[in-house]
């Protein structure tokens, strides 16, 4: 049976861009599992209300819908236990809960230079409720807080230096093949690439490179999004 | 033959307190391994020469001398495989390294906490060295950056959301038992409490409350040590 998942979209349609979709389609790619994803918008709650949430990715098999990109993950890795493993054995899947943690806190630290493309990017059905939850939550309009990117951007570039270490010293976090760690952190990485042309990464960024090798597996699958190349 | 450990020791040679020898003296105890440690002194560079390092934790294994935390705890799982892994295979063992580099990261987080608490725990022989090379590297006097400690907490606290999270989730980073990646990150948080009672924790936090289950592995090796429990 083919696997469903519901995929945040802007204004077009195949405009692609949450941080969380993004590990999940990745996460299906190296179990090899097709799925179709299915175009979402922030209003439309009701749409996934079988899910028990309100946000995407939301995966479909079947009569069973699974919510949260870390369950949906130790879902995929459970039921198709003969694909290759996305965390690398037992120990492996407890150590990668840190990655998808830090990778959360990696979507508050990029969302102040992207917040004015996200919005820019919507559907209008979604442009009112992007920006009254999102300036509730950051204390400012988003203007401002873009206003300001510039100025960030050295401190940001800064608080990457542990994933700059080990990306220096090894192709991928998982070793020399990724794992569901670099999806993870790869995903506030994409999201940024598939909604603002400005350059969070120097061209020559340890990290931006490895952002360039996860562009390249599986046939190119996150290449083809629509996205900037800044 | 009995393994032999360089450790940073304070004025009294009990006072071990760097956060690299202690991930190691945790790596030694989990591989089930005897060791008699040295104590030393940042100005003994030439008791350690034969390593080609200038930095402790060194290792003395018969006539081979290794330094470098991440290249001990390496060293360790490759010549005594049949002891209990630190990594979980190999695929943690390419997971492990974004711990170690991120331990590294607190170790700078932490330091303007207790830069002074270290300073009077040295060895009279160590004070010039270690006041000249600190205040070079954050460029400002020790007094001045512990002055402001207390308002830096606030966002220190806030900057291990993404340990916490994972903290309140499973026992250990590395799941129902501690690997390599609980050493690496107990490492700072164990320099801090044997060298300075500021608390850097509140009681409840979830990663005070790893850290004293850290403080009980292996028969309590890291409580033993003169330490401050604030």
């Amino acid at each position: 049976m083919t696997l469903h998942m519901y995929d945040l979209a802007g204004a077009e349609p195949e405009r692609r861009f949450s941080p969380y979709c993004w590990r999940i389609r990745l996460a299906l790619a190296h179990k090899k599992l097709a799925v179709e994803t299915i175009p979402w918008r922030f209003t439309e709650k009701a749409e996934i209300a079988a899910s028990g949430q309100i946000f995407v990715p939301v995966l479909v098999d079947g009569d069973r819908w699974i919510a949260d990109s870390w369950i949906i993950a130790n879902y995929l890795e459970d039921t198709f236990p003969a694909a290759p493993s996305l965390f690398g054995g037992i120990a492996g899947r407890s150590l990668t809960r840190f990655y998808s943690s830090f990778a959360d806190s990696l979507v508050g630290a990029i969302f102040p230079f992207i917040a004015i493309d996200i919005l820019n990017h919507l559907a209008d059905q979604d442009r009112d409720y992007f920006r009254a939850t999102r300036e509730k939550r950051v204390g400012t309009t988003l203007e401002a807080l873009v206003a300001d990117r510039e100025r960030k951007l050295t401190a940001f570039r800064a608080s990457l230096t542990p994933l700059r270490n080990v990306l220096k010293a090894q192709p991928f976090l998982g070793g020399t093949q990724p794992l569901y760690a670099d999806y993870a952190i790869f995903g506030p990485f994409q999201w940024a690439r598939c909604i603002s042309p400005f350059a969070l990464l120097e061209p020559a960024d340890p990290i931006r490179l490895w952002r360039d090798r996860l562009l390249d597996v599986f046939g190119g699958l996150a290449r083809a999004a629509p996205a900037y190349d800044a």
